[in-house]
């Protein structure tokens, strides 16, 4: 296996664990193998494995970043890792509140309530 | 004046100094001073204000924000109050790259163009 | 009760009897009280509540707004709100319509189901 | 001249006089006149002539819409448009002050000071 | 009926047979006969019957847009109907592979998934 | 250098000659090499350069993409990238009328004028 596909399978499992292994890119996989290993050579062997910031910050950046686009599946997967990385739920809480301030209010309201879904289970 | 709105400045002023003061909210003071205590009450007395997040995190969430979705002169104010508030060329920079990721990678390179112009300013 | 909060209340109130507080408002509560409070002081006790634009104008350039950012769930209690504050059906279909010019016609297609199924309530 | 592409000339030129067509309409006739022809029978032939809502309120919405999508140049022509068909500096402030709820406060922001410089001109 | 409305319903069956005649289209019947009118006459009367490109391009161009939007229903008939006019499945997923790289990989993902409900069904 | 660094390289000069390298990413270069050579391994290394679609079809997918999020600088460079793979100028037209559709007429008007630029130079 390619160096930066294994690295970044290595990064993706110290975030979530197996979730998005067992979920997400299991499904996709299904239809576009070749999608899966773009993604987590891409986004986790090159990016999230750089030492720059730590996977708590990482992680709080992303949920911002799915808050104002709206990408709620995601937000899901990424506070799940968010509090697997280390972040408390009144962190994520106060990331989305502010989030109401950029992406507006609808966005984050929605944001908040995948939280709870999250927090919850 | 109120409570709120004296908070939001001093929120405000503890962030960037007088950048914005002097700058976009001295414009918009011209056309419409009632959004000027909107935002300043609203964005900095009740979100920057409270205590979950410190200025550093809650500056990058927002680099974050404001590089998906584009909107380069707000995130240009942003990295200059998040430089001011502790975060270094290297972290802005990491946030920048890994929006690559999620709002994809031209809105990452223009955010990183203004990051360059900031760092240079 | 903070003032503006009790004015925010008043003035949700008056345009969607209990809609809202009865449903997101209400789920949203269950995970941050802070952030409801936050939602009514700021959007309805700060800005609905301006005497510039009477309630139904209001909940017509929110309908605008949220079909072309596509955010349907909000788009539906909105769409109920306008009815009780005077808007027609038929004015209401026309926004949309109108909508596709803007942002496109999937997002406007969405927004008219969307009004389907509140009208058909 | 086909029908449609009449009605469209008229309804637009009821709206800002010549304003687009001698500015955005004109330069982009020299790259594209069947798009000039598209946008004016489509826009302005099919949805703006329709009688469900004045043209006042027509134009408050666009500037809606426009606001929260961050489409400056087309919200300076339409904010122009609107003070035209009789919606005040007050009522244009109020609903852009308003979208700062919907599509957040930098939109809004920008939009607020495409206002400033269509009052000033 | 209107020539242009009649050419929109030629192009629009010679795309995807019959599918969102029978599906959306139907469903919008209810609610607004006057938009669908418009959304065939405009997008199929208008534009996809034009000559310059040929059928498999404009659904290989609108998959592109509606992934990089999120707009997941639509993108399901246009989905459907790119296989219909000869768009390879191989194609389809190089397009929506190739959207990562411009709208962010969680839109890509989401596309992909619509790709594989529709390649099973 | 990196096999994938370099296939990437090769890609990006295949497509269009040396405007990028000596253009955007020579202005990147200066604030984050790490983020010019992320770009051209996963955009061009990865995606471009895949079998499953020719140059051309990747760049008028890509055009419309950037159409239809507005980001009209990036849009030039492809623009300018699709006429040395061989789109013809009507086919971009095409394109960029197409997504009026999607994305909204004010969007496609300005990548036309932006497209108007790259015509004439």
């Amino acid at each position: 296996m390619d160096e930066q596909l294994k690295k970044g399978w290595e990064t993706l499992r110290s975030i979530d664990g197996s979730a998005r292994e067992k979920g997400v890119l299991t499904e996709l996989n299904q239809v576009s193998p070749e999608f899966v290993d773009y993604i987590v050579k891409s986004a986790f062997g090159e990016i999230y494995s750089r030492p720059g910031l730590n996977k708590k910050v990482r992680e709080m950046i992303t949920i911002a970043a799915l808050t104002v686009m709206g990408i709620e599946n995601h937000l899901k997967d990424h506070i799940h890792a968010a509090l697997l990385v280390g972040c408390s739920q009144e962190e994520i809480k106060e990331i989305i509140m502010q989030m109401a301030t950029y992406g507006g209010i609808p966005r984050a309201i929605n944001a908040m309530l995948v939280a709870k879904t999250v927090f919850e289970a």
